[in-house]
């Protein structure tokens, strides 16, 4: 465990919401990226007290604060370019509010990969594409153009599965319909990594209690070069877990390029000359040679769900245990009903406990640093 | 290595600036507290690109940004308290711009107080009083009185040596001086726990190419019980030491509480209970037969400094190797100044270094995870 299994040193401009209190957007993002080595600037586009823009919707759901606005985000970025801090290797772009805001932090990314543009593969942007999940919106409908007018500039889009469906046009419900979504990803847009996330699907092979990410690198002609991780679903609902997937896809494909890129250095044989330096070419785009299995994506994929599973299955066998926290919540929870004597009721109880399993499903990331650094890797890439 | 060497479980809610890019304010502290397995809630008082207090005053400081106002530090810590979350083991209060928004983190660190009243030592309120340094007062005149108002709340004040001057009214020119203004703290404000940071003076066993922490926890009767840790200095300025050293002591006093705690429990002796449980204990005071140098507060101050110690070596020894990140934030800088060309000229020629410099004195803090969770201790506390 020296700090020589680090990652390579990495720059990471991350842009995404804060909360107070939990882990979700830049809060869990940012963590991640430092745990694994990462010099990251967080420009946050919020600062809610806490909640998340998967729970917009709830029913329950309540929160304080404030959003940041275009111009202050474009201030931001102007004042870290005045500093000489905008030498950035890579950004991650998360949850942004609102349209104008969104065509900010558009700017930025397109700004950073013009500055990058003669020096190929020094730059790289990760791009969450926040719209909803399962079936449903949760921003404003004018983001989405926003988000198809931006997604082109990309190196990678993680679009869960409505994302991947809004993106691409394509209704997904079996794995040939996703393999299409992924195809018209690449075609249309020129997205040259695509990772589908928290694919599920009823099919033979992936069991009900299953769940799976789709990746894909497009070859130089952007045809799909396709795989599926299935890994085991818990029966449970975490917040953040999108954020955290986001933030170590960042630090993982950067690492497994780079490992790629040593071994073929060392190796120093033809391949390397056909391959060239993976590092120094345009968005990491293996070459044509390089099978589906193969892709660092591939390998970055693995890694990320390893450290996902651990942290996952660790939060869960924490909240059947009863856990501590959750009784502390709890008295704290009456003191403040007493205190609050107007809540009294049905209602109120339904809220409270609405909330306190909200709290009691945060990820544990903080207390299992180990699985987000050393992760054991268990479930592989196979052939879509 | 193992999870199990975490600090106890701890919810800590902290209060300070959060920069986008570099290490100090919240940046540093939440990323210390997470590391060392805290529960961080992290309100940030402004949102800057870069810059901290501490250089306000240097002559080619920029940033863009802005601050959070009262009203909306208020109504953030209101929406924690409505989703139940405001069950705070510990609170960290550090930078905060203005008198108006100073009041409003004493009122939520007051509400906190008062909500564990019934359950002595259930919270505990660390509070770094920033004002200046060296001489410098970089807060509004205004923003002095609000600290003397609120350090009789806190459970254990941070102030380097200027700002211990200003809350005591006492000149430190030697180690007596230190020793009466710890004694006016103690005595005036009731301050149960008190380091005072950086403390440099001219003393036999004091070399000039030495630092000191001299810290004191109070007797029942508001007598001090001072020690003091002598370190080696390094000759170079880093940003966001303070910051680190305050996220740090959250954990490591609240650690030594536990072990000493967990130590008596164990011994199960007449000490226990002449001792009673120090974690139960109001403000975490130790008996008054506790001799200075077995307090936990000196065991906390010995791990803070070696972690520090550790990570401003590393950081400097970087900073001498002419790293990797000084000469590409050269290179960035010099596409910039083509750019903005503009900026040519001797004065911008001077701005730049002074900027290369300050992100070159960024403490390296993410690589070096180990020395932040597994210090070893070099320097002990000894009689002042």
């Amino acid at each position: 465990m020296s700090e020589g299994s680090l990652v390579p040193e990495t720059r990471v401009l991350a842009v995404a919401s804060h909360v107070v209190s939990g882990y979700v957007g830049n809060k869990i993002a940012v963590f991640s990226l430092q745990s694994l080595g990462c010099d990251v600037a967080a420009l946050n586009t919020v600062q809610f007290s806490t909640c998340l823009p998967e729970t917009f919707l709830a029913r329950y759901v309540q929160w304080t604060g404030s959003k940041v606005s275009a111009q202050e985000i474009t201030d931001l970025y102007q004042g870290l370019k005045q500093s000489y801090l905008d030498d950035f290797d890579m950004m991650l772009s998360g949850y942004v509010p609102g349209a104008p805001a969104l065509e900010a932090v558009g700017q930025i990314g397109q700004e950073l990969k013009r500055k990058a543009k003669s020096k190929p593969g020094s730059f790289f942007w990760v791009l969450d594409p926040v719209m909803g999940d399962n079936g449903n919106l949760y921003v404003a409908p004018d983001v989405v153009p926003v988000y198809k007018s931006l997604v082109h500039h990309a190196d990678l889009v993680l679009p869960n599965q409505f994302e991947a469906e809004l993106l691409s046009s394509i209704k997904i419900t079996d794995m040939p319909s996703i393999g299409r979504a992924i195809q018209v990803m690449h075609e249309r847009y020129g997205i040259p990594h695509i990772v589908i996330t928290s694919v599920s699907l009823a099919h033979p092979d992936h069991p009900v209690s299953s769940l799976s990410v789709v990746g894909s690198t497009m070859t130089s002609d952007r045809r799909p070069r396709a795989f599926k991780i299935v890994f085991p679903a818990i029966d449970c609902y975490f917040s953040g877990t999108g954020d955290m997937f986001a933030a170590l896809m960042v630090v993982r494909m950067r690492e497994a390029v780079h490992n790629h890129h040593t071994s073929h250095v060392s190796v120093g044989s033809g391949q390397q000359q056909q391959q060239g330096l993976l590092m120094e070419r345009e968005s990491w785009l293996s070459g044509d040679e390089v099978d589906a299995l193969d892709l660092p994506l591939a390998r970055a994929a693995e890694k990320v769900l390893a450290s996902m599973h651990e942290v996952l299955t660790k939060t869960a066998e924490r909240m059947e245990e009863g856990s501590v926290s959750k009784a502390r919540a709890q008295a704290a929870a009456e003191v403040d009903v007493e205190v609050d004597g107007v809540e009294a009721g049905a209602e109120a109880e339904k809220k409270r406990v609405h909330l306190l399993k909200t709290k009691a499903a945060e990820l544990r990331l903080v207390r299992h640093l180990d699985s987000l650094r050393f992760p054991k890797v268990e479930f592989r890439a196979t052939r879509l």
